[in-house]
């Protein structure tokens, strides 16, 4: 199997991390995970039975290269999880900031 | 000379403003911009004189459109100013933090 690269905490880049929360779809899968607090299977986030599987997969990608989420793989699942203490480490207050605006929407 | 269309405070979408500020050049406009606390005319933000001309007009209108920053036709110039209240009023804290997390960058 191969290996989901994930970027360190202190390489986080703050435009990377924007481009990547700048979608409709890509919030919605980081506003699920963040009302979770815990890591669940990538089928039980609710985008990706409502879009083509290469598309779910692109978003997944695009989050997990950013360093917003954490992808694991776990026999033929793959679990996933918000990655809140890095992204609070490197950047304090903006996952928190942002999701408080996406409640707003 | 053609009209400069803005969205109005209460259009602002979030993934729009996270897509446009989702990039370094950008990103370098609006903090520029936001250390000024005034209009400037286009030629006088530093990124415009580090790439091509449409390259410039490109991401101003990125910019513009996603409602960060306002652009007035003066004379022979563009005044460019950040719309810092309308996005307070829209998604409060956003653009503080964000600019807070520029900083630490």
């Amino acid at each position: 199997m191969r290996t989901l690269l994930h970027p360190a905490s202190e390489d986080l880049s703050l435009p990377h991390i924007l481009y990547a929360l700048g979608d409709p779809l890509r919030l919605r899968i980081v506003g699920q995970l963040a009302a979770l607090d815990e890591s669940i299977s990538c089928g039980d986030i609710q985008v990706v039975h409502e879009v083509p599987k290469s598309t779910g997969s692109h978003h997944f990608k695009v989050l997990r290269e950013a360093g917003l989420i954490r992808m694991v793989p776990q026999g033929r699942r793959i679990l996933v999880s918000l990655r809140k203490a890095d992204l609070q480490a490197r950047f304090p207050g903006l996952l928190e900031t942002i999701l408080q605006s996406y409640q707003r929407q």
